[in-house]
């Protein structure tokens, strides 16, 4: 079959964790290919999930099965949702992490899992004990309307996303993470931007940035610049450089965009 | 054949050790399922080894081939063991990390591994140049008996694994790890817990805590609590909180259960 | 087909970089066999990455696909590389991350990629653009003929590799790396020490150390020693230490070997 099993969690790498979910799958899918999104989710901070979540799941095969284990209300009666939309489906707690995918035009089905048929083994591990069962039997081939019933959409947790609001004619966003290289993220779109022509002026932490650059490499080593990410959000960089050390900014921080230099 | 082999090691994931292991074993058996157990067990730290294995292997499927590299004495003539037991084969270093494992009920197989036939390019990465080829073959179809000659487990190096004591009906334990969340995990049981009823009072690090809460999320955000972990322990933690950081504890600490409140 | 791709990126575990790629590869060829060699490499650190590459490939089987993603260029007008060389194949940008593969005697084929055929969805992320579904073409049966055109290894960028050198018949190299464990790598090949008997005197960090040990276990616990490691070269290691800590000493940083004690 070789179906695809996507795993974003808040797990970290230290523990086994994650190494043991991916023996429960395939204890239930002998060809599943599980792929680590991350685990490296801040503890139980559902917003980055759901951010990460829709910056990767369109680069999947089509049928591919995402597993969100952030899970702070683990152990509660919270439900368990199964979703389908733009032919992939999602597997992750009712607490907000799906937000856009249920919001999205390509939504197709939204079931509550049928929690009873599983063993919880322990109250503090429903990925192990019923989100890796049920992603390893959907794996195998079972059908997704016999995994739990319909539910409204609109009453699953919904969570406040990062925003962007008009001024003024002026944009105001925020920084909603920090990646490896310290490149800065914001929540302001290429799309957000087109109200503008190329002379734009983006203000953060208290520094002026002229213009967007096409790349990193376009301006000189060290220098501060403004692109396209590869998300299709404003970032703020530091050619070969950790912008976020730089301009001593982090998570939630705002940020601003006028047009003219 | 999709022969599931798991890795559990001290290399981290900085160096290429884990992936060269995995080219290995992956070129004497092009199907094999490689899952990464962890590779952040403390340098040496055999006690963190076994008990991880012992908390992950059980959901692996049968006829999983673990793999321990933990193995302060490569190079040496210490043996190399392969150990079938509950129908699983382990590949581990004769150091006491499979301790647990060959003192369980379900020990069916006990082999010091023909070092002999194995090209030893280093004296410090076994790993790659006998475990992962053992592996390997084993994934591939080679017969458990054709890997070594039987010895009797009783011969093989054992390691003190942390224990629970019992004075004046109060349980002695002790913190054996502090999880990415920062939960503490004890060496007290579930049913070392069953000679008290539902009042008890746990203290460690000067606090006390009473009584057991079934998961997290039945405490306020913030607010110390104690469980019973995934494994089948007494944890520590706090919701949404780092336990470990709040109580300033560290492995090898004592901590006491008594009945009542 | 269950062909082999290997990753090495300077992308962290952190961000879903990683696992982006696994999914367009995936969607490429769906038996694909992914295996992580590192995140880690220091970000654009070419050297390491060359050397981390160096140190893997050959245990790897033939035909395996080597992606190298460490590309400060990207966006910019830089060619994507690919190479075959002692019948693996390697992808990387044309920034001197092939550098030892395009001057070792195995070299095959030497391709500029046709990068018109790609859709660049973003100016900062070819890995993802155009890396991945290269490979993952390949993986499912492209002809690397088809994926570009012949040019000169000798055009391609080379970058200067650590290197040792000889005065007064000591040798002089250089730390090229410290390893997860604090293992002190140099740039000394085993080969480079054949001119010496037995007895030789090791000069780091204001330190002497007398002759090579076989391995790290036949030192007293805490000792300072040299070996050759597993990749053929000396290290300098403390048994069950970190050595790197213990000398205060960083890559970079120059070392001696001289004949006699």
């Amino acid at each position: 079959m070789n179906r695809v099993i996507s795993l974003l969690t808040d797990f970290g790498v230290r523990d086994e964790y994650a190494g043991v979910m991916k023996g429960v799958i395939l204890s239930h899918c002998a060809t599943a290919r599980i792929v680590d999104l991350s685990h490296a989710i801040p503890p139980q901070n559902t917003v980055l999930a759901a951010r990460t979540l829709m910056a990767s799941y369109p680069y999947f095969p089509k049928a591919s099965i995402h597993l969100v284990v952030v899970d702070p209300g683990v152990g509660t009666d919270r439900s368990i949702l199964l979703v389908q939309a733009a032919d992939h489906l999602f597997i992750a707690p009712d607490n907000g992490v799906l937000t856009p995918i249920l919001a999205s035009e390509s939504l197709q089905h939204c079931f509550s899992v049928e929690l009873s048929k599983y063993k919880m083994v322990s109250h503090t591990f429903h990925g192990r004990d019923l989100m890796a069962p049920l992603a390893g039997k959907l794996a195998a081939g079972m059908k997704i309307e016999k995994a739990g019933h319909d539910i409204i959409p609109g009453d699953c947790v919904h969570i406040d996303l990062p925003t962007v609001s008009v001024t003024n004619d002026t944009l105001i966003g925020e920084v909603v993470a920090i990646d490896h290289f310290g490149n800065i993220a914001t929540s302001i779109s290429a799309k957000d931007l087109t109200r503008f022509d190329d002379t734009i002026t983006i203000h953060l932490a208290g520094v002026d940035i002229n213009g967007l650059s096409t790349t990193y490499a376009t301006t000189s080593k060290g220098e501060l610049l403004a692109l396209i990410d590869s998300r299709g959000y404003l970032e703020i960089a530091v050619n070969c450089g950790d912008a976020a050390s730089a301009l001593g900014c982090s998570i939630g921080e705002q940020l601003t965009v006028a047009g003219g230099f």
